[in-house]
């Protein structure tokens, strides 16, 4: 049965995460209904990553499989006919049956946004982290950096986080600020259950200065989870990206997306 | 008693508008009804301009009077414990007597916000204007450049405007574009009643290609409403700065506030 692949894009802050529950809205839920109504059958979608309730995606990737003969075009105009409004298709393309969208995939790309400022959001309600306190991105990028490379990731996993083995191989992890929004980016091979934000959690107390810029490394050599490391709030949180083999030739790197820039010329006050 | 000046952020989408109205929420009123819990009395706020209904701002000043003792950090603090979570106060200042949040302005900038691609918007839906037609932004800033200098807007004035004169003084118009997103900025000394959005349905046109570049022009000297003149929905448009005599020092200019800065390493297909 040919199969697909499927860019899409959403807003994570009304619904129970990706995967489908019985008795909570689910973007799997909403993607796969859509999908039936332009397959004219039941279609199941299998994702990347799974996001958690509240998390974004600026691009997630999925695969189905159906006989119906849709233009690529077809399916993505048709699931968007049928998809809720914080839900979007961007692109659907023909791939081989081998390909799997979770089990193909090289590396992903996370983004957390932080809002820097005295005010809470408003325009970007339920879009980012807001942090009042100010915060060193220098301190934060410079304690990030000895997360680079394969560990062992214990320290920044969920309890309840159902993976073999917490060995990750992360590639690069970047602090940034652009006026009053600080943004960390990080890729991995993949990731452990809340490690971005439980990793967020550690650098934000080291951006207040809360905790020193050594604290990180030490986090990670205690190979537990720590009482000190807070999960940050989940919707600051953007899937960004997924990197496939490149001769699949697939539009998922959207790593540079951000939700906003804020460059005004008089900076909001901070504190 | 003493004067002061408040900057103001909102997400227009749950909004009738800024003004207060009897059987609709408006922004004014859960503004009003926030200062008057902070002040322990009745406060009547009046603004720098008025929003329409789904119209955001960046930033929006008001001026209220109280003989409250508060610093002007306890009022912004204090008003965002009441507001809902959609509007925040970003900085509160003492002014004189003699200020007006909308007389003593000489110029208002607002911006026009535009995904320009195949999908509708996901992550931003509700904040942006979305277009599926290619559009030519260079047309578009050709065409706009007509609307500098002081005319008479009557040709984008809506029927229920209630200004005395339909003259006004463009300062400057800009279109521009980042990857998928095409933004229209405008400063002006004041706008009539969706001119904005009536300018934005005009250089939508002409990016489109359904008008040449001369249209814009030609509707301006026509001074009269034109049938051809679509007004472009509100939740593209940003309220993003308002200019007061410098020695009042208001940090009121957020002209630069951009609600999403989309730069895939791979854009998003547009057709």
């Amino acid at each position: 049965m040919p199969r697909f692949a499927l860019g899409l894009e959403y807003d994570g802050s009304g619904f129970a995460g990706w995967q489908s529950q019985q008795h909570a809205a689910s973007v799997q839920s909403a993607l796969e209904a859509a999908l039936s109504a332009v397959a004219d059958h039941s279609v199941a979608a299998l994702a990347a990553g799974r996001t958690d309730a509240g998390v974004h995606a600026a691009i997630q990737v999925v695969h189905f499989d159906s006989p119906s003969q849709r233009t690529e075009r077809g399916w993505t105009l048709g699931a968007n006919t049928h998809l809720p409004e914080s839900v979007c298709a961007l692109w659907t393309r023909a791939v081989p049956d081998t390909f799997h969208a979770r089990y193909s995939a090289l590396a992903r790309t996370y983004r957390y946004v932080i809002l820097n400022r005295l005010s809470r959001a408003a325009l970007m309600h339920h879009r980012v982290c807001w942090v009042r306190y100010a915060l060193d991105h220098e301190r934060m990028h410079a304690a990030a950096q000895a997360l680079v490379g394969e560990h062992d990731f214990s320290s920044f996993r969920d309890s309840e986080c159902q993976s073999r083995t917490p060995v990750r191989r992360l590639e690069r992890i970047d602090v940034e600020r652009t006026a009053d929004v600080v943004t960390i980016t990080v890729t991995a091979n993949a990731f452990l259950h809340h490690m971005i934000r439980n990793i967020a959690g550690v650098l934000i107390a080291i951006g207040r200065g809360q905790q020193s810029v050594e604290w990180c490394a030490e986090v990670l050599a205690e190979r537990q989870r720590t009482k000190a490391g807070v999960t940050a709030v989940p919707h600051g949180l953007y899937f960004a990206g997924i990197r496939y083999p490149s001769d699949l030739q697939l539009p998922s790197d959207r790593s540079s997306f951000h939700p906003l820039n804020m460059m005004p010329h008089v900076p909001m006050p901070l504190v």
